[in-house]
């Protein structure tokens, strides 16, 4: 085997932190950064923290971005301690948070004349299977830059398709895994409150349901957690679907394609964080449909 | 064992037919009666048609009907050949067809005095397990009328829970039920016409996110269907759909419940039958929402 890809780690948040930690146990060197000084206490000795993220960067040979946000994607390349000029033609940035195809291409666009290679490859599959390498990564980019990270999707992901030839098709596949995903738990809510309303015990309509063809991973995920009320656990916050339903919503309009559903539940999840629900566990908006 | 049930069937389409089927296989004595003259070509000899639906009503211990619309209960009951007055505190009228609490609650009232005990008990699962007796019916009622009718409930379910004591909640149910199955199909035409439309390979979208936090039973029964276009095979028409969304929301009104997501969705499925789509597989919802 030849040396490992030396790995430059920006962003380690509830998600960015597991999977470097799965690249350092899968015996890759990472040096990582995170704008929080909290992140020290959760990747611990097993990988190298530097204090500025030019200095995580420099010399590796992929750089992964996990951020929250294209502002923070932009703000990491092209801010005050920007990491644009670290990278060169030697370098892959691996860009794997979900920022939307706009942002990553602006992005992308401002790093042409540096012969950088960009891999689109956001994921799917929460912070357990972050831990466990076992994600779904769907990777945009040329076949070549593909390759060239392929051992690293390897380590994190247990799926790790090429959707497309694209930088930005990675991202554009994420866009509609979201909006399945967040009209999904929007309509969960939804039923089990019109249940609620109607006086049926919403307990054994999610029991009954999940087993036939009214049924959806998040029904079944979400549901009992929406039942649970006040101390339903925070697994993934509101938040984020206030973020990605507007990802999926830009997406749409910029291909004039009408997405009614979609932006229906966008609109659940802005009620909800103007509510005062934002970081709360996004089964929530149960609460929020059945709020009088 | 006493002596079974005997059993008039009223209404013998693609649902009626196959559940009037499977309970004369079971052993009751079923006389049936339809407004098209064609049923007989589908039950042939398996049960007794009748001309006239009183007469099939007559004397039964258990009057099933198996209708379109709260409109064609209502006429089954109340009509120029309505079997109102064929009923008794002897007979229980177990009503199948999905019609919406409102109409059932308005024939319940309807047959107030005459002492009939009415059974809501909606069915879900399509016409292949409604061949094999393998539905899943939701019931509302009395315990009482609920056990005199449950040796038939057994053999055309698989699972037949009691979702209420009120006449009504079946269908309440059942209107749960559809609000997820709606928005579910909705939605899965919604995210693969958003794929095609940025360039995506809709076809790997199904694939590859089916066996994951996005997927649905919809997503992963329609999904194909939707990719086939004008060779889907209609196994569920559109028309259902107009019907049961409109069932959904009327449902919701009256309980000052807001539900987005079907309401949206109802748009979508009004909309595909204006143009033209409503004897089409519900799954043209993904043409309806690609077109130009």
């Amino acid at each position: 085997m030849s040396t490992p890809l030396s790995v430059g780690f920006l962003g380690l948040g509830a998600m960015g932190a597991p999977m470097a930690l799965t690249l350092a146990r899968a015996g890759f060197p990472v040096r990582g950064f995170d704008v929080s000084p909290r992140a020290g206490e959760v990747v611990g000795e097993a990988l190298e923290l530097l204090p500025d993220p030019r200095d995580a960067a420099a010399g590796a040979d992929v750089v992964v971005v996990m951020v929250a946000t294209g502002a923070q994607l932009h703000d990491v390349l092209f801010g005050e301690r920007g990491i644009a000029d670290a990278l060169g033609p030697d370098t892959v940035l691996l860009v794997m948070a979900t920022v939307g195809p706009q942002a990553l291409e602006s992005c992308a666009q401002g790093l042409e004349g540096r012969g950088v290679r960009v891999v689109d490859a956001p994921v799917s599959g929460g912070t357990a299977r972050a831990a466990t390498g076992d994600l779904l990564v769907m990777v945009g980019g040329a076949v070549e830059d593909v390759d060239a990270v392929r051992p690293l999707l390897d380590a994190m992901a247990g799926n790790a398709p090429v959707v497309g030839p694209r930088v930005g098709d990675g991202q554009r596949f994420k866009v509609v895994n979201q909006l399945l995903c967040g009209v999904h738990i929007a309509v969960a809510g939804e039923a089990l409150a019109l249940a609620d309303s109607m006086g049926l015990d919403a307990a054994q309509c999610l029991e009954v349901l999940s087993t036939g063809a009214a049924t959806s991973f998040m029904f079944e995920d979400r549901g009992p957690r929406m039942l649970q009320g006040d101390q339903a656990e925070v697994r993934s916050a509101l938040d984020i679907f206030v973020k990605d339903m507007g990802l999926v919503t830009d997406a749409a309009r910029a291909v004039d394609q009408p997405v009614p559903l979609a932006s229906a539940a966008e609109q659940l999840y802005v009620r909800g964080r103007r509510e005062g629900h934002g970081r709360h566990d996004d089964s929530v908006v149960f609460d929020v449909l059945r709020s009088r």
